[in-house]
């Protein structure tokens, strides 16, 4: 394998600035922990064979007729009409094993689109976090981070993730190719790390899902490693680099 | 004065992420502590009259023939044929007193540019950091906390000047509308309070800068306090706001 001489890692906080990003040789690692990429991650370990991330609600109910198995979410609800939502537990039913899924959410799936120019697209959540970060380091490449954020708004839980990343791969980096985004999300995850429920306690996005009354979603995304999958892009399906 | 039922407080990281914010209605700090709104600080406490942000190094020389003193700064570096950089030390110069200047400079400039939609502008710094904070929270307004960052990437330095003014300031906002960039901007403060110099030794834009020797500069845009000035446009020209 050709090392590249100098990789770097950073973290765009949101897909509105992936424009300031060259990311035609890096990983991009998209994050959006509650819930949609949480959910991707465990879909895949509980044997979904492939995930189709489309833009709109429209699009993903022709992939009904396809016979795919259909998940949305707007503003952090199940949509009618759809078999499956943006709760990790749905993901966990059975009836997933083998199956393709085409799936939108108000965030994940966006921030999916917007680093549609990178080399290779992968999904990071905590329930993948030591599978993802030693994959990571394999790849010898440039990697950002994207956080899906809130509507494009910066969020606290998506940075945090990539806090807890940048501190499990940072020394397979070039340190001076660290940047101010990788070394502020590293400081607020080393704050967080002992309790992060709690830490987002306070956050906004937080707040607009307690809602929803998801309690339970959120203490299982926080949870690391419960799914040892790498989700990631080729010719635009989603698939486990790990079984392909 | 009426007050505003909801006050939010937030945290925009850069100019590239402006169009988010309905600022309409708002008092945006801008924030460029390395250098150009610390020096625009020292300006003021100096006697300047009247301080021109201009965009382009072209419309800056233009102003020269109206009898204004002329700053420039592009990549850290002062330019030639211009009386002034973006040294705060320059500004201390008795030859401003009583001035009016137009200045450019790389991020600090564009940034205030950025945000000409604000109900009002006002520069931020270390330098003003507490008289600025009680100006803020008699305004009763919604406030934004507007980061040049560094050619619209995030940078760590303006963050805690926006995190040390989220901290004097937030007890007097509806705390459900401070935002997740708010919190983290604080908790990144909390951090670096008691040594920020020290703090920003491994930030980027800091690394940058040792390469011009500026050491000097960057500890004196660090201490708080010492230019007790609120400058603020008004028709497109910035006064201190406070000898208005």
């Amino acid at each position: 394998m050709v090392s590249l001489q100098f990789k770097s890692l950073d973290v765009c906080f949101t897909p509105a600035m992936i424009h300031l990003y060259d990311i035609s040789e890096s990983v991009v690692v998209v994050i959006d922990v509650l819930r949609a990429t949480s959910s991707i991650c465990v879909a895949f370990a509980n044997g979904v064979k492939s995930i189709v991330p489309v833009a709109t609600i429209e699009e993903s109910q022709q992939y009904k007729s396809k016979g795919f198995l259909i998940g949305a979410e707007r503003n952090g609800e199940m949509l009618e009409g759809f078999d499956l939502g943006n709760s990790p537990f749905s993901y966990m039913d059975p009836i997933i094993d083998g199956r393709d899924i085409a799936l939108t959410t108000t965030n994940g799936t966006q921030a999916i689109a917007a680093a549609k120019n990178a080399y290779q697209i992968v999904a990071g959540s905590f329930l993948n976090l030591t599978v993802l970060s030693d994959w990571l380091v394999k790849q010898d490449r440039n990697v950002l981070l994207l956080c899906s954020g809130w509507k494009n708004s910066f969020n606290l839980e998506d940075t945090l993730l990539a806090g807890a990343i940048v501190s499990n791969v940072k020394d397979h980096f070039e340190f001076t190719k660290m940047r101010d985004a990788a070394l502020a999300a590293e400081h607020l995850y080393n704050i967080a790390k002992h309790d992060i429920n709690g830490f987002l306690e306070e956050s906004s996005h937080r707040k607009r899902l307690e809602k929803l009354n998801i309690e339970k979603d959120i203490v299982h995304c926080l949870t690391p490693d419960s799914a040892p999958v790498v989700p990631g892009m080729i010719n635009g399906v989603m698939v486990d680099l790990l079984r392909v």
